[in-house]
């Protein structure tokens, strides 16, 4: 949990501060180490890809050896736990989604800019179909309503980091006089993350590129109607 | 399938055409066929919920047996296969969805008023918390994502069709001089569809009542962007 605490600390700049990085590894002191690590990196690249299309619910360890034609031991040994293994996908993912989607919105300044940049760099990554099945973190919601756990929690703190990011984005928007200070972030940014959380619902469902199409419509409108725009002088 | 072809039969009138109601059941000849109905109806009604809180995935025979306390060999009994007790899940959650949030807005004329009250039917039966687990039509687009068969079919027709609504409806309004002919219907529709996606989503990550407070100002938002209204006269 270093990373988000880290982001957290940041407060007076949160608007403009990157969601963080997932936290590096300490480097490997030997070789059975960094094989162990190697191989623990292997697996969850597969997981992600296995909850992606079989939920986190489906993510089990044998299912995970049988893909990758190892033996079950290796997934165990190297993921104590069902839980384990399904939090640590979800960390994985969110590293996924800053790397895709926030990463390359940081070259826009703060505020309309970045938010504009933020629905480009969202609907290229959904639309490049990193995850064989669809983002888990859209999907794992229902999935882990009603069973509390350590997964349950990881996901919370993850989505309202991110909703949290969209919504600094609309206060730095208002500061910048950008948009109009009616305007309620955090009312914004749940139609923001809404457009990009139907576009992957849609896009699961009938395939195509109509899903696409309607998002990279519906969030440059979002934004448009909360610009305040220059007075045309009374003539 | 009868009901849903029923609906595409009436195409001249779509737009005030309610979605049909799930067909009856032919009358009972006998006792043993109406108890049988007794029983497929009990089980049915418990596997929507099992659906809901685990997933079309976690809706096993055993899991439903378990839950209802009575043997696995009566759900087999009522029920062929998994995925026959799959598509009727979707079925039933078409049927209850109708009866709290179709119906209900059958009551206003077509158009911009029946659209307003679609949001505040929807709004009021995701918070009423029908099901225990969120909406099975929701979770299961992700669900039933690389997973072709009759289950993945049946919830494309559903869906379809209740875009096909909602997008009917924004096409009445633009008939009725209510909304502007630029609107475009399906990409509004997906707007629309959008907000009662998000809700749930967002209530069955983070609980509380703050869902349906953004979706109750979004919704209407969302329509008074394409309002006509009458112009002032100029003085």
């Amino acid at each position: 949990m270093a990373p988000l605490v880290a982001t957290r600390r940041r407060k007076a700049d949160r608007s403009s501060t990157p969601l963080a990085p997932v936290g590096a590894q300490p480097a490997p002191v030997d070789g059975r180490r960094r094989r162990g690590q190697a191989t623990r990196a292997a697996i969850l690249h597969e997981a992600v890809q296995l909850a992606s299309t079989d939920g986190l619910g489906g993510l089990t360890m044998s299912a995970l050896a049988d893909r990758m034609g190892i033996p079950k031991s290796s997934v165990h040994a190297a993921f104590g736990s069902k839980e384990d293994l399904q939090v640590e996908v979800l960390r994985t993912t969110r590293a996924i989604l800053i790397d895709h989607v926030v990463t390359p919105a940081l070259s826009a300044p703060a505020g309309y800019e970045r938010l504009v940049a933020l629905g480009a760099s969202w609907m290229k990554y959904l639309e490049a179909g990193v995850f064989e099945g669809g983002c888990v973190l859209s999907s794992s919601a229902s999935e882990l309503d009603g069973r509390p756990g350590l997964a349950r929690d990881q996901l919370v703190v993850i989505m309202n980091e991110w909703l949290r990011f969209v919504a600094d984005n609309v206060r730095a928007a208002i500061a910048n006089g950008q948009f109009e200070s009616t305007t309620d972030p955090d009312q914004l940014a749940f139609e923001l993350h809404g457009i990009g959380l139907t576009a992957n619902w849609h896009h699961q469902l009938f395939g195509g590129r109509a899903a696409f199409r309607y998002a990279r419509h519906a969030w440059p409108d979002a934004l448009a109607r909360h610009r305040v725009f220059a007075r045309k002088p009374v003539r």
